[in-house]
């Protein structure tokens, strides 16, 4: 049966992909991705056949993935982090119902939440959530009983696509709700390009975060009412304690 | 510096470890975990000194790492998944404030989270939560509390530590919260020994839950409200339309 790998890559360093990963990728006739990405992929694969849609045109990515394998050419395609975190696997499947002769195939690969985390110490070591501010593909009103709900449960939360030169001022929307449901003293911390150059980690407050230097390639961590710092880190225990 | 690497090793098949983890684990002279985790490092670790203590002496693990590092022995702690969700990372930077001159090294690994999912289809494309069902470490109250705000904030939701033969029925108490809250008609599924031998996967409704096969190496997944069966596959879209 023809298939399609569906690859997480990790935060762009090749020692932060898996094995399964890398195999795929060797294997592949053809890689596809957004450019940045495939840009990552550095030397290894500079003789590969490579195809790119800018951003929103993520539907014609996956169509030219189902095509191209249809010819019999072996597809990866993808994404950074995890392909199934905000990645093409949910589109690829919804397309697919149109290409019942192609199998598709995961490959897990790690998130920003965790690669992130492992810079700034431990701060998703219990319970937490992963919310993006994008309002291009939700309504703001989801992200933000999302967000309410998420204090309500003391919930570490974990902030994907904060904002971007279209959104503005997104991170700070976000503070000031986390705040009006009484998570504003939580300790928060945030790190820019994980595992790339020019990478920045820091730790601070919730009123810091809407002047701090947060763009797209940004994860922010939002600790909950046990987040603490431990000699510079961001540590969330293990144990949570009855109040 | 002395520095201890705190290894997330993924589901335990080495072709799911990142290229740092090998690494790590290639340099250790000990490595120290769970026995379970142990046995599953395989052939390539067999000439290497290993160290284990059993489930809830977490504390005893964490110092026998210190002690040893302290010998200026290259010691690596694995944990199953990744070293920083529901891991030792957090243990070992609390304990670490006795051991400042000894550096801690998180090396991040694929959890349930994403391993699962990649078998399931794509459940977690959209904002998702994670919540342990162990009342070992937090009091129940809390975990219900948690179970509550996700429904509300429609999360999808990635249940760990389902239950085991000590917490028997906790997964059916889950699914009644679930329920009790309006979530009792989402999509779930689960995925039991995942990337290992007997690997078992199964789509089914919040209501069979509790009558499933489902012990602690089973991860289970409820869907938002958006979540669809999509070609025998567990789908949430990316994109999330006004209602």
């Amino acid at each position: 049966m023809k298939r399609i790998d569906i690859i997480g890559m990790g935060p762009g360093r090749e020692s932060m992909m898996t094995g399964d990963a890398i195999k795929a990728l060797d294997e592949a006739d053809i890689i596809v991705g957004y450019k940045v990405y495939l840009d990552q992929l550095g030397e290894r694969y500079s003789n590969k056949e490579m195809y790119d849609t800018p951003m929103r045109k993520e539907r014609e990515r996956c169509l030219y993935c189902f095509e191209k394998a249809k010819e019999n050419r072996q597809v990866a395609l993808i994404c950074s982090g995890d392909a199934g975190v905000y990645g093409m696997a949910s589109l690829m499947y919804e397309i697919g119902e149109s290409y019942k002769d192609i199998e598709l195939n995961v490959i897990p690969g790690i998130t920003a939440a965790l690669s992130g985390a492992a810079i700034l110490g431990a701060p998703v070591n219990h319970d937490f959530c992963l919310i993006s501010l994008s309002d291009v593909l939700t309504p703001w009103e989801k992200i933000e009983k999302r967000l309410k709900a998420a204090v309500e449960g003391d919930f570490v939360i974990v902030i994907y696509n904060p904002q971007s030169r279209s959104r503005k001022g997104y991170i700070g929307r976000a503070a000031d709700i986390i705040t009006q449901y009484g998570g504003g003293a939580r300790v928060c911390g945030y790190v820019r390009n994980i595992g790339r150059d020019g990478m920045l980690s820091r730790i601070c407050k919730i009123s810091d975060l809407e002047n701090e230097d947060i763009d797209m390639f940004t994860t922010v961590f939002i600790g909950n009412s046990d987040t603490k710092i431990v000699n510079g880190k961001m540590v969330t225990p293990r144990i949570v304690h009855e109040r």
